[in-house]
């Protein structure tokens, strides 16, 4: 697939074996005009006119442009489909009609694999050609698709936005077991592992180690995979997924969580408005303003709000649409939090509302009408947790390593975890979370 | 637990109700002399003298003193054991002797839990005074002795260092499935999970789908856990570890992915150096100096050194231990790249060296004599893949997803994995990865 090396330009001759460095598509435009460049990357897409063609090449940076009419390098591209990998060196031509304002002329191509098979769907349209099928089965591809890329960038941004206001605020991040010996969390919905001849489960959150880690760290963070053997195929449940967590001591209840929460979502916008511009703008993404103070309702009044019976123990997706829709209209904000949610519906370490213990000092916070995010106070006291433990039915020994956190000293805590894939499915309101999730597993979906 | 409040201080006596907020024990000696400040934290060790007893508090940034004389406060501390939680206001005095260069006087205390536990070692001592079995059996409360906090806080710090270097080399972080459909990669040691009724595997590594990415986003990189079911009981293995993995397209061959890796590992170093201050001091850690470039020997070339029979498919542990000697003594490095292993050893992917195709263009890196990195370029093109699965009797369909990628176009690539908890050992030197490791799993152990 070697094209063979012709002269570049008439006044300077590449010298023989000397090649130009690499530039990205990015910074073509930056090159001097006539300057000899080198670029490569996936071939995007050739489009032929009746005297010249057009080649455009992706690169991790963006899209450059490559025109063609020398009659042995439009020979050469017969044997260079799109996606074909290729290195293309050429003479740059600054015009600002061009794409990215340069491109490059009188080009050589190198392939640098074999050519390639058509993709399943023509990358090069602005919008996906395929259903969601299509693109999950053919992943290693189809997330070629500007659209696609886009959407994980801000997977990517989102995450390190969410690292570093936590670790402005003092917060260790941890790695915590996946393999656990006890489903104690919640009996349902895991998954359960071949342990060396014992039966291990997937663990489905950190809650449990991030919480005994506030012991040792005060405050903590994990960004890591979590597992839940959804049996039910709906759009926002995957098997796996990630969970962005955090956990803190010495609070003085959910409150002081929710105002970390608020600088952790703050942090995340501000990150991905920083360091994913080019797929907010590809995805016109309409990045919410996260406000100084969160508004907060109290479940009770939550089921007022949208006219539920006041004995309902939780919020329906259809009730947390109308709470949204409440939220902009009232609050002007597309974040709501939901506290005091009723003490049966929580999980055994949720903290009571001290003043009226059916209700929790627990909160769910939604975005745009969807839950988002739960978080709250834990129980803290050994004494708590063993009327927890016997309330719920459980056996304190399968805690056993969980509750020496407790009896030897734990402090007023509490703590949140976001589901990355939520996050960006509403930013990008997309319905499926697995549009927006590099390869997701669910009830159906083991591969590739 | 709530002890009196009495008179702080006679020129200025606390308002009721009000309490000073609370400061941190790095920030103490920062507070002027005099004043009313407020700590929180664990009681870390209580010292009785004749006339007064000193309180040590410990918090997230580290140790605070507390001078008890009063009746009052003395008589509190009786129901305020080790590794309580308590609050303590009192009055800073400036005193270049305390530790820390402050401490607080005429104190109250206020526990914020029930009297703690005693643990199972004594948390105040220097050294930890108990085997690993007692540390790995009690770590929610073993890992608050400072000597293992530290441990932690190294790891945290290399990650972010890990993090931010790729970062700044353009790098994307992804996500990547830990439920797999096919044990390709080794079909030893791998972990078999009930899946819905079908089986599944935990992955190994991230291997395919990091170089399956690389055909979106160029740069990735990933930090997660992966799972290995080592049936042995060695010091350096783990059924679950936390993996620093990145992979890189268009590079000319596997120099271009050890140079990446040079970046990483001085990033991760600077890191340790800037974030982990305290935990170097305390550990006595004596970090590496990341050459400009890391000395490298070739496979055969390694064996030739530590006089090792020129057929030896591998190197041993002496082996390695030899050569991080001779690094050190010949390059002055506590690392060395040994290139060129032979094909025979390496997975599938691995891209041979092209003048000599019985070696392969990977490479191990040794960190002090430990094997820390293994790397090195991938095959890219199609056919390779083909003839190398039918090599290894591999069937292609059930690599049908990964073999996609290459099918429509992937760029030269290569990459490399860190063991995070190889990595702190070696930096602390400890034989034994389960001292750095958080809640370690292995053959024996799936608890706490």
């Amino acid at each position: 697939m070697h094209t063979h090396q012709h002269q570049q330009h008439p006044a300077r001759p590449a010298p023989p074996g000397a090649r130009p460095p690499r530039t990205l598509a990015r910074d073509l435009a930056g090159l001097p005009e006539g300057s000899l460049a080198r670029i490569a990357g996936w071939v995007h897409r050739r489009r032929a006119l009746a005297r010249l063609t057009f080649v455009v090449v992706r690169d991790r940076t963006g899209l450059a442009q490559v025109v063609v009419r020398e009659p042995e390098a439009l020979a050469a591209l017969a044997g260079l489909p799109e996606e074909t990998v290729v290195e293309v060196t050429g003479t740059v031509r600054l015009d600002p009609a061009a794409p990215g304002g340069a491109e490059l002329v009188e080009p050589t191509f190198e392939a640098l694999t074999e050519p390639a098979t058509p993709p399943p769907v023509e990358l090069w349209r602005p919008t996906f050609g395929a259903g969601l099928p299509t693109h999950l089965d053919h992943a290693a591809v189809t997330l070629r698709h500007p659209r696609h890329r886009a959407a994980w960038q801000l997977a990517s941004a989102s995450t390190a936005g969410f690292r570093s206001a936590l670790g402005a605020l003092d917060f260790t991040e941890i790695a915590t077991p996946k393999l656990v010996g006890t489903a104690t969390e919640s009996g349902a919905n895991v998954f359960t592992v071949d342990y060396f001849g014992r039966t291990a489960y997937l663990a489905q959150s950190p809650q449990l180690y991030k919480q005994m880690l506030v012991g040792v760290f005060e405050r903590v963070f994990e960004v890591g995979p979590v597992f839940r053997a959804e049996p039910h195929d709906t759009v926002r449940h995957l098997a796996q997924y990630t969970s962005l967590d955090a956990e803190l001591g010495f609070v003085r209840d959910h409150r002081d969580v929710l105002a970390v929460l608020r600088e952790v979502l703050a942090g995340m916008v501000e990150a991905v408005r920083r360091d994913a511009a080019d797929a907010v703008r590809l995805l016109e993404v309409d990045l919410p303003v996260v406000p100084e103070q969160l508004p907060v309702v109290h479940f009770s009044e939550a089921l007022a709000i949208v006219g539920a019976d006041p004995d309902e123990p939780d919020l329906s997706p259809a009730h947390e649409r109308a709470l949204g829709e409440w939220a902009l209209a009232e609050h002007g904000s597309d974040f709501l939090a939901v506290e005091g949610y009723p003490m049966g519906k929580r999980p055994f370490y949720t903290h009571p509302q001290p003043d009226d213990p059916q209700w929790s000092n627990s909160f769910d916070l939604l975005f745009r009408g969807l839950e988002l995010t739960t978080g709250g106070q834990r129980l803290h006291r050994p004494s708590d947790y063993a009327a927890a433990l016997e309330r719920t039915g459980t056996d304190p020994a399968l805690l056993a390593g969980y509750l020496d956190a407790f009896a030897h000293g734990m402090p007023p805590h509490g703590g949140f975890a976001i589901g990355l894939e939520r996050w960006v499915a509403r930013l990008t309101r997309v319905e499926n979370v697995r549009e927006v999730t590099l390869f997701p597993r669910d009830l159906h979906r083991l591969t590739p």
